[in-house]
């Protein structure tokens, strides 16, 4: 019997246009369509085993043996790979990331992509990268964008099949960076499955859908064009609803901090000042500052003077999730 | 010729359900019906003269003379009187404020409210409560609300005569207190005339709109009923839905400060820890804790210690607008 054993690694994605809210929660369907970009330098790297002789799936985050929610999500994830392979055999899963986790940097997403891929192969699957948008999306809504390289857009879909990530972009198309403000390490009040059950509890969830196919246009067309000057305000204009949504579910969800607030104006005040710089948030207090390469320097060096930021980490566009040698 | 001279005193209030958005600019009539407590420590004393001898219209609020536009506001509103009256004199208008003007705290409420009510009076008018609603109204849309006493309904209507405040319970009903925590005495960024004309540009509006009636209902009812378990959490739903709507504007309108965020997360702590304590923000960053007279030197007291609060405001329930001596 040949060697069960690959190892994957993906990138995190920052979407400009956000998925919040499920169409179908079993099968994992968006109610929106979204588009993002990878982040190069937020990777999980996994590398899955499967073997006959072990007794039970073990898992391995970041060192630590997982138990409890977060193992049987990836045991869930190995048990579709088991299905499609027609395999029995339990696994080691050993995962890094190369950030904090849990803090609204998407690890789900950097991590069910790198899992979705080390674990196909390892299990003998040679998947399309269609077909492992899809796997991957049943791990975690967002993971599908993590799948194809530079910049996706997930088409929300009405069945499985029709929900999946494809490249609209490769990464050398544009080098966006995003500069992230990280605010707080603490993992986030309510995790991002709860918070997307809770979104249509919200009076402007309707209201947010129907704005969404007007703004995923426009925004993909400025990024096809490269035009900073559309796309920023889009992106601020769909992460500000995406948090209006949260505020308003019933019961509210806060993810900002006061830090938050602070750089939402800051970024303002320094786009008054000419530096060409937008802000977005995901389901956490960070705050991701897009901008194109020329200014990242600027934007770092100002984000660094600012007490309340913790820590600064800066991405350009990533690459697709890929095979590597452990 | 008698003596032409009157002086008056009215209270800000504020709104547990709010109004944001016109539904005609020229008459002052909102797009929702709203629901307010008077507050009894912000106050604006306002001594309105007219005489034949005066060349002009002369304002001064808070000792400083006013001209441009803060004049001009108030000269329309005189001239609206001066309609009613017949009268062709111009006046002398000396007005100070209880506490800082243009923070938010709806200085413009209690200033138009004593204005309607000295200068008519002033003119010889003998207006019913009802015709000052409606007069008040017209300087400023709040304003309206300050005219009864204690927790006022201000009805929407569909025409001017429709479109004003009534007293639904009066100030001895439920010894409420408005904690204020100011965080900031800075002149708010965008004023609330332009802020209502932005209401209809945010895709949430008409969503806002249509969640109103019944919150409104079970406010109403939550407040006849000394429900403060009840009445909280719609208070800061509304007060979050209005930011919410203000914040996907087109232009967006930010009004909060990191302070706000940090006393949005305390007043939900504090709640946790049993403290019967809910917020509310108007058009501004200052922070609203509704609570009842046994908890306020709690409330007032942990505010105290946090170092972003830089005054505290106690009210209770206010009276109706009022002609005083001088």
């Amino acid at each position: 019997m040949s060697v069960l054993k690959a190892t994957a690694v993906a990138c995190a994605n920052i979407a400009f246009v956000k998925y919040w809210g499920k169409r179908d929660a079993e099968l994992n369907l968006p109610a929106n369509s979204s588009l993002s970009m990878n982040l190069d330098r937020l990777t999980t790297i996994t590398t899955v085993e499967f073997s006959p002789d072990y007794d039970d799936d073990l898992v391995i985050l970041d060192g630590r043996e997982e138990r409890g929610e977060t193992r049987q999500r990836i045991v869930a994830h190995l048990d579709r790979v088991r299905a499609m392979a027609r395999l029995r055999a339990r696994a080691r899963v050993i995962s890094k990331n190369s950030f904090p986790s849990g803090a609204g940097l998407a690890s789900s997403a950097s991590g069910f992509a790198a899992l979705s891929l080390a674990a196909s192969r390892a299990a003998g699957l040679e998947l399309s990268q269609r077909e492992l948008s899809i796997l991957a999306r049943f791990g975690s809504g967002s993971a599908c964008r993590s799948i194809p390289g530079g910049f996706s857009e997930w088409t929300a879909g009405s069945s499985s099949e029709e929900s999946f990530a494809e490249q609209i972009a490769p990464p050398e198309h544009w080098d966006l960076r995003d500069v992230i403000a990280l605010v707080s390490r603490a993992k986030k009040p309510v995790g991002s499955t709860e918070g997307h059950s809770l979104a249509p509890s919200s009076p402007f969830f309707q209201a947010r859908l129907a704005s969404l196919a007007d703004r995923l246009t426009k925004a993909k067309a400025a990024l096809l064009e490269k035009d900073l000057a559309t796309l920023g305000p889009l992106i601020e204009e769909d992460a500000i609803s995406m948090h209006a949504v949260m505020m308003t579910s019933r019961p509210p969800i806060y993810y900002w901090l006061p830090s938050s607030i602070q750089l939402i104006h800051e970024v303002q005040n320094w786009r008054a000042e000419g530096l060409e710089v937008y802000f977005t948030l995901d389901a956490g207090p960070n705050v991701h500052l897009i901008c194109q390469a020329a200014d990242q320097a600027e934007v770092e060096r100002r984000l660094r003077d600012i007490e309340e930021v913790l820590e600064v980490i800066v991405s350009g566009p990533g690459p697709a999730a890929r095979v590597i040698e452990p």
